[in-house]
C-alpha cells in the first residue's frame, strides 16, 4: 500500500521553496533583474574551466570501461587515495584511501554518516541556526534530531544549553561550519571546548559520541582565514564533504565521508558505508565525476564574488541599522529582522522585491537568511531596495 | 555508537565478489586472457560514441548553471518529458513528465519504489532465481523479502507456489524480466496470469498490491523479440529502469522510476519519491547525465555481442550435455550444474580457470550463473576449457 509516511510529508511546505517559486513567478512579471532573489543557496559562479577540460579529456581519451564503468561501492581506489592525500596536505591528518568513502554529494555523505553511528531511537543533536533538511535527514533514519538553541551574539555554541541537552540518549552531534544560514565559522576555541565536552560526556555515559561535520562550505571563507578543520579537534569525527560549492557543481553530485584515522576504526567505518549503500540505493557516485574531482580536488571555482557580496551587504545593511553577525564564510548572512516576527518582516520585504527567508525554519526566530550567491551588480541594486524598504516600513 | 546492523553485515560474504577477486588474482598469475571470468555482470561493450559526444557538447556549449547546477529533486523537467515520450512511443503507455522520477540507476529506483508502497513489517515477494542484492535492498527498508521458489523448467512463474505465498501481509511483488541470473524473459501469458492473480488477491485482501518491475536488461533481448513491457499488464506498476546496460554506462548512475498513469496516483507517487530522497540522501542523479540520456534514450550501445556469446555458449554447452533454459535476453545464462552441489561444481571448474557463480545465493541450488559479458574470443576459448572440465570430472 502507498506509504503514509511519505504521503503525509507532501503536505509539509518548504518556506524556502515557496519563496523561490514566488521569486521565479515575479521575475516573469517584472524581469529577473528586478527581483532580488536571496532565497536559494545555489552557487552562482561557473565551474572552473579546468574541471570541464578534465571531464572532456576523460571522456575523449579515458578507458570507457573505467570512465563509464561501475566504481567499487566505496569509490575508485585512486580517487580515494587522491582525496586522502589532499586532506593530509591541507589539514595534517594522516588519512589513507581506506578512510575515505565516496558519496553523491553531502546529502549522500550525511545519509551514510548518520547510519554509521546511530541506531533507530538514538538522539542526534545539532545547533541552531541549522539547515532545515537535517530534520528529514536524521528523523527518516529512525534517529531523532534535537536542536540546541542559538547563541545569537556570535552563532558560536551555547555550551550551557549544550550541556543541558547532551543526555545519555545522544549518540551523535552534527555541526555545520562554515554555517548555513548564519555564515558563522566555528573558532578553534569553540571546537576545543566542544571536543572536551564530548569526551567528558563519553566518560560519564560509558558510550561513544560521534561528531558528524557537514562541511560543504569549508572552502568559502573570508578575510584570508582558513576555517578550523573540525576533525582535527576530535578523533571520532566523520567529515561529510561535497564539491558542490567549492567547485561550483552541485549538479555533479560528488562528495565523500572522511573518517578520522585516530578513531582507530576508520577503515571499518568506511567499509560499513558500503553496506549502508545497499539499503539506501546509493551504490557509488558517478565514475566520471570521481575521476575528475580526483584531479581537481585542490582547486576551487573563483569564489571571490561571495566575499565581495558579503562585504557590500554587511556594510550596506549595518549602515541601515541592521544587526548582523559578520559571516566568516559561506554565501549566507543572517541579520536580525527589524521586527520580532521574521515572517511578517519577510512578507513586507516582498513589496520591495526583496526575497528573504525567515529564520524560523532554521531554528532561529527573529532573523532572516540572505543567500547572496547572486551577481554583485544585483547586490548593489538590492541595497537601494533595502533602503526604501527600511525607510518606508520601519 | 557504531551501528551493529551494518557492522554485522561486514562478516557476510558475497560469493560473487569472492569469485571475482579470485579471478582477478588468478589473472595476475596466468594472464587475463587465460582466466574465463564469468563472475561479474559488468557490461563489456563501450558506450555509444554519440553519448560521449553529447556529454562533450553539453560540457562545452551548455549553460554551466544547467549542466553543473542542482536539478530539481524529481529530475530536470525536460528530461522527465523526454523519457515519458520515449516510453510512450515504444510501449504505448500515456506517461507524462509527471509520472517519471529520475534516479541514480536501478538501485536508486528500487530504493524509492520499495519505500513508496511498503511500510516496515510489510512483505515483498520476489521469484527465484533472483538478484541477491534484493535481500538488503528490501530488508533494510524494514520490509521483509520472501522468495517464491523457481520453476526450473523455464524460469517463468510457478503460480501454485505464488498463490500459496501471496498472503495478506504482501504489499508488493518484485519482478525482474529479462532476468538476472537466468536470462529468462517473462512471456505475455506469464504477465497476464500474474496481473490476474494480483487483482484477485487485492479484492480478497481489501488492499492494493503493487508490482515493482526491475528492468535494467529490458533492451538486451535476443532473436529479434521485444520483451513484454510489464507495466502494460497491470496499472499499479512501478517500472525501475537503469541505462547502465542498454547504453553500457553503469558508472554514470542514471535511471528512473516510471509510475503507470493508469494507477490514478502516478503524479503523487513520483512527487513522494522526492520526499523519500530526503531520508536516503539521494537528491537527484547527475544533471549532466540526465541531460545526456534525454538525448540518447532511444539509442543503445552495440549489444549484439551478448547474443553472439549466448548462442555460442548455449550450443557449445548443450552439446557437452548441459541442461540450459535458453536465455531470451540479458548477458546471463543459468545451466544446471553437473552435480547436485553447485558450489562443489563451481570449485572444480576453477581448476580449469572457469569462474562460475553457484546458484544458491540466487535462490536456485544446483545451477550456476554464467555472465557472458566478455569478449567473444574468450567465450570460444572457454568452450575448450569446458570440454576438458566435463571430460575430466564427470
Amino acid at each position: 500500500m502507498i506509504s503514509e509516511t511519505y504521503k503525509q510529508m507532501l503536505s509539509g511546505k518548504s518556506v524556502i521553496r515557496e519563496l523561490s517559486e514566488y521569486a521565479t513567478a515575479r521575475a516573469k512579471e517584472i524581469g529577473a533583474d528586478n527581483v532580488f532573489d536571496f532565497s536559494l543557496g545555489n552557487p552562482s559562479v561557473p565551474v572552473p574551466a579546468a574541471y570541464n577540460e578534465t571531464l572532456v579529456r576523460l571522456i575523449r581519451t579515458g578507458d570507457p570501461m573505467l570512465v563509464h564503468g561501475y566504481s567499487p561501492s566505496l569509490g575508485i581506489p585512486a580517487v580515494r587515495e587522491a582525496i586522502a592525500a589532499s586532506l593530509n596536505r591541507r589539514f595534517g591528518i594522516p588519512y589513507t584511501a581506506a578512510d575515505i568513502f565516496m558519496t553523491s554529494g553531502a546529502a549522500g555523505a550525511l545519509a551514510h554518516a548518520l547510519r554509521l553511528v546511530t541506531a533507530p531511537g538514538d538522539e542526534v543533536l545539532t545547533f541552531a541556526p541549522y539547515f532545515p533538511e537535517y530534520t528529514p535527514y536524521v528523523n527518516l533514519t529512525g534517529a531523532k534530531l534535537r536542536v540546541v538553541p542559538p547563541r545569537f551574539a556570535d552563532f558560536q555554541i551555547d555550551f550551557d544549553a549544550l550541556d543541558a541537552m547532551l543526555t545519555p540518549g545522544v549518540h551523535a552531534v552534527l555541526v555545520n561550519t562554515p554555517n548555513n544560514p548564519s555564515g558563522a565559522v566555528y573558532a578553534a576555541e569553540t571546537l576545543h571546548q566542544l571536543a572536551d565536552m564530548l569526551r567528558a560526556k563519553e566518560r560519564a555515559f560509558g558510550h561513544e559520541i560521534w561528531l558528524i561535520s557537514d562541511e560543504p562550505y569549508r572552502e568559502i571563507v573570508f578575510d584570508g582565514v582558513q576555517a578550523p578543520y573540525v576533525s582535527a579537534f576530535y578523533p571520532r569525527t566523520l567529515s561529510c564533504y561535497s564539491f558542490s560549492k567549492s567547485l561550483s557543481l552541485p549538479g555533479d553530485r560528488i562528495g565523500y565521508v572522511a573518517v578520522n584515522p585516530e578513531s582507530g576504526v576508520s577503515a571499518m567505518l568506511a567499509t560499513m558505508c558500503g553496506q549502508i549503500s545497499r539499503g539506501i540505493g546509493h551504490n557509488c557516485p558517478g565514475a566520471l565525476m570521481q575521476l575528475a574531482v580526483a584531479q581537481c580536488c585542490d582547486m576551487t571555482a573563483d569564489l571571490s564574488v561571495y566575499e565581495t557580496n558579503m562585504n557590500l551587504l554587511y556594510d550596506g545593511l549595518t549602515a541601515l541599522g541592521f544587526e548582523i553577525v559578520r559571516p566568516g564564510g559561506t554565501f549566507y548572512m543572517f541579520p536580525r529582522a527589524l521586527e520580532a516576527d521574521a515572517a511578517a518582516f519577510s512578507r513586507k520585504a516582498l513589496k520591495y522585491d526583496l526575497v528573504l527567508v525567515p529564520g524560523d525554519s532554521f531554528g532561529a526566530p527573529g532573523h532572516v537568511r540572505i543567500a547572496y550567491c547572486v551577481d554583485t551588480a544585483k547586490v548593489v541594486r538590492s541595497l537601494e531596495a533595502f533602503a526604501r524598504f527600511v525607510r518606508a516600513e520601519y
